[in-house]
């Protein structure tokens, strides 16, 4: 069923021609679409005096870009600083790392603006944005990063572009079910983004099996500076995902309180990630993985119910038992994924993304079960909830209900698209480098000659000796 | 009066089940306390429709959410990037650095949640908190981060979390005697986080005195990379330390002037800090350490008086002074306090925290005594120092007696609470390591093999030479 | 014509005095110009009540700090951290990158508050500051940061300190007579910044010129981890560009939609500089330094146009060409630049921010040009153009014109001064170094040890072997 690698016949890996054909035609699309479907919003168009007289407002400060967009810039940090940095980890991957990132980012957000628009932002024949659609394409994007993280060092920048493509595609749909027919509470994500995101490229990178890839396991490792380089993008997705969880709340006491929750829970699953970390060695010695990747499952456990009256406290649960299933997932379950289930997963997703967007998505659906006019207020629990119009008689129990088919709805588009995508990422086309070239940057990047260097060498006969 | 060190006898480092036990425990402390204490204040409670009915607010951007969180998270960045980073500069002790910077962080927030909402945000039996709690949460963190600048890569993480425990605890009781008792104006906390958090710090590396620890001579300094990371450490606090100042002062003109007063005094201090730095070296080069910390002195000085009428030229004049100060400390007073008082003080803390601390509190002292109504405005004047109810006859001058008294109390609070702190981590069931095992990050943290790590091999005999 | 290079004749490159004596002195002159002309504006002086009161102002949330002071941060992180990383390529100078961009910056803003003030804050006698006067300030300093690109490696710090006094005098002169006087538009500085900033720091650079630079070729590249820090650098400027060319555009939509085009401008810069970097590649290899540079041209070239109704599709067809021309720009311009005109550009300033300024410009006139009342609205049009006062006559076409006026003065004001000041640092005396010791930080920096310096040792012969 894999394809055979036939050691010693390099790969054609050269992207002169497919990349450049795929990136100017995509954007050449994009240029059209957007020329077609794409305008300023109320909020940004030069009309908004006219709209403030209308809408009854006084103030400029009443513009959705005041309340949006410092947590904008945070959630646009985490997508290319942090999960780019956080990539950085592998000794000679680097620039693949931090540079296909932002190629496929940069791709992602403006289709992302377009599948999203047409479904969330479309009046009268047109797509009509904001600063919420800018954060909601990062958000979508942010799932492909996810996957990303699966099949890193493995696969093209073509691979990843068509990826992006797609799941963009397909996490729209998703995120329209979910929203949208299912009147479902998501604002941090832990459905559409972490579970669909990691379940996705779990399942690209299992359709994509390489079974020689130990032939590359010198370089699947990190060097003590690039463990550092990556804990920028630790830190950086830890600090602001307060912001990631509370960017397209309500205004108001939901953006708030979104906030202290994730706070919360994020520092809570620092202490149970070090715990675990130093208990499941054998010399009780920190492990740098769990403290790049463990540290981050509080936040994603919470993107779901951060906007719900989770409290504080019940925050430290969730982001306890997070920072513990991930670290645990790091030693025992990525080696059995591996070994047992051909999933070679690069960075871990399944540990930092999938069971605790998982985590999410149930604590989202109890506490929306669980929730009761006398702790919202009246007002407060139609407000979180959005019990208005259609959905005015739906329960809390209901509610929850839907909460949990929406994991489910989730994960079936994960697996199907991750399925049907690996499928075409599969064919002989896309230029990907054989099993023992892949962690290794210089393949698709001019890399300077350090003296380090000399080490790494790739197996590339017409590479010269360093001078 | 020190305790014996026998080398070649490797001292028991393990954390294996020390630590797990010691983060375990307290996360569970914490989720019962937040259970029993802390719940949503009004601003981020689901009933907030009907507060904002009450307190006749007609937006949702009256939310305090609104005026403090784009400075929350400036702050959020500084205490876990700008000190974690900062302290990277040594050649081998960056994963100990960050993580643990990290870890005591996190742990920190949560423990001063608690504390400082007993003293400053308890009502009907509730912990009732908001963003401006996560500031003050950050703030009492940040002077855990300064005293573990004295005693870096000297403890175990074990010490540190002990040494975060007591000392949150101290922090709040002195800042409750400083803002409530003495009505003492510390916005950006010259006196309860840097002076108190250095003079702390440095008493408890003072007890913790290790005679033998040139024997780890090698490891103290930095190499080239190390010194560009620290960098980042150094630019993050320096460009946010104008949200530092400001984050907690009065909505409006006051969060504006601090951050235009901090702004300056930052600005002066660079060039203030490369004169020195040049001229008291020999053949005038310049000295990644000053840069890295010297150039911060300005932020730390005017960290009482920022929202304060100091004025751009009165800040100016006082980052100039403290940028000075605290590269003249560099050069003199760090080998002086080594050598003849026997404080080993990492990263030079004392110039960084403790004398523009001081500096800082005096400077607020001087301003707070020389306001006139003239200056501030009938109201503003009123408002600034908040002489009402109780505090209604108070006048400048008597605050400016006040303020001083402020700096006394902190010092005082620091000696004592070093002592009995350092005392307790001296106890040798914590697992520090051995003086020629200091500042290595190998003896806490799995290790990556790189080439360059054979030059840096600690003295641990069972460690087999890399491949 | 230029200067003799003796080679083994050491020059004098040392600071000792020197370089205190410019930072002391000057700071000394700033904090008496700042006390005799500089005080708080309106919204951060205490008297804030009493103005609220007369404005009629019903909250503290209408302060120009909440609407202004989240862009600020982005804006001085992109000046500090982002050009200061942006320039660390180098694999021996990053100490001078991030360092003197500090020095340079921290003086600059200190001189651009004062030249900027009397220009256009000015009254009875005293420049009053807020923070639209810092992120001015901050402005004018990334002209010079610009600049300091195209001279990198091959100047002392007392000559950046020169260049960065006269720099800013001009630059506040040329905006004056653009803003002012032509009545122009260049909310993110295409012309005032870029384009005059680049073309300024090259003509310097060309005035400079050194024909024996070819004997420091080898440190003029990267090596690995040196190209990541130069990343995290072109990341945050990449990220926060919205927040530079919407920091002090008008209140509410031109805000909005300033982020909204820049945004979209910098995704689509991505794709075409990634697809040109390949294709000019012989092996189709991606090549750092596009990418840690002509990503950011789209940026640039909306600078002028992003507050006008450019719509997201304009954007992304801006965005596009920059890339490709910038891109194109560092293949075959540099070469060229250097080679024939002897114009030695160390970072490729002329393809990040000449060309894209130019263009900027240009799309920034036409943009104008094609006004129309149906587009902005009645209200809309005259607010975006400030068509008030003694320019309520003034026509979209005239608009353009004044424009297209406005980009030929910064260029002239650009060659014009940038040949006086290099003639002023061509003068010997201000100890630069040797071309064989250019971009090595070894001249004005302590550097550690490390084993791999071994390989970099400048010709230093004073400089013992490391041990």
């Amino acid at each position: 069923m894999e394809r055979p690698r036939h050691q010693g016949m390099p790969k054609n890996t050269s992207m002169r021609w497919r990349l450049p054909l795929v990136c100017l035609l995509w954007e050449v699309a994009m240029i059209v679409l957007f020329g077609v479907f794409v305008r300023f919003g109320a909020e940004a168009d030069a009309h908004w005096e006219e709209e403030k007289r209308e809408m009854n407002l006084t103030s400029d400060i009443e513009n959705d870009f005041y309340f949006r967009y410092p947590s904008f810039q945070d959630v646009h940090v985490m997508i290319f600083v942090g999960f780019g940095f956080l990539m950085t980890f592998l000794k000679r991957y680097g620039f693949g790392a931090v540079g296909f990132n932002f190629l496929l980012a940069a791709f992602g957000i403006q289709w992302a603006i377009l599948m999203q628009g047409w479904f969330h932002s479309f009046k009268d024949g047109k797509i009509l944005i904001g600063v919420e659609n800018l954060i909601n394409a990062d958000f979508c994007v942010g799932s492909v990063c996810i996957a990303f993280g699966a099949i890193l060092g493995k696969t093209s920048p073509i691979q990843l572009l068509v990826m992006t493509l797609f799941q963009v595609t397909l996490f729209s749909v998703n995120e329209y079910i979910l929203l949208n027919l299912l009147h479902v509470k998501d604002a941090g994500g832990s459905m559409t983004i972490h579970t669909f995101g990691a379940y996705f490229g779990l399942t690209v990178t299992r359709v994509l099996y390489r079974p020689n890839l130990e032939q590359s396991k010198d370089k699947q490792g990190s060097v003590y500076h690039s463990d550092l380089f990556a804990m920028i993008g630790t830190l950086y997705l830890w600090m602001y995902w307060p912001s990631f969880n509370s960017a397209i709340s309500d205004h108001g006491d939901a953006q708030h309180r979104s906030a202290i929750n994730t706070y919360c829970s994020l520092a809570a699953c620092v202490l149970t990630t070090m715990a675990f970390s130093s208990m499941l060695q054998k010399k009780g010695k920190l492990d740098m993985v769990h403290i790049q990747n463990a540290t981050l499952a509080g936040g994603v456990a919470v993107g779901t119910s951060a906007e719900m009256m989770l409290t504080p406290y019940g925050s430290l649960i969730v982001g306890s038992i997070s920072g513990i299933v991930s670290t645990v997932g790091y030693v025992y379950f990525t080696p059995f994924l591996e070994s047992r289930l051909h999933i070679q997963d690069t960075c871990g997703i399944h540990n930092l993304h999938a069971m605790p967007g998982l985590i999410g998505g149930i604590v989202g659906a109890i506490t929306a079960a669980a929730a009761t006019e006398d702790v919202y207020g009246k007002e407060g629990f139609i407000k979180a909830f959005d019990f208005t119009g259609a959905y005015q008689t739906r329960t809390p129990s209901i509610q929850g209900g839907f909460q949990a088919a929406g994991i489910v709805v989730s994960l079936l588009m994960a697996f199907a698209g991750g399925a049907i995508v690996g499928g075409i990422l599969k064919l002989p086309i896309w230029g990907d480098a054989a099993a023992e070239n892949c962690f290794e940057d210089d393949v698709y990047w001019e890399v300077p000659e350090d003296e380090e260097s000399d080490v790494y060498h790739m197996h590339n006969p017409d590479k010269p000796a360093s001078p």
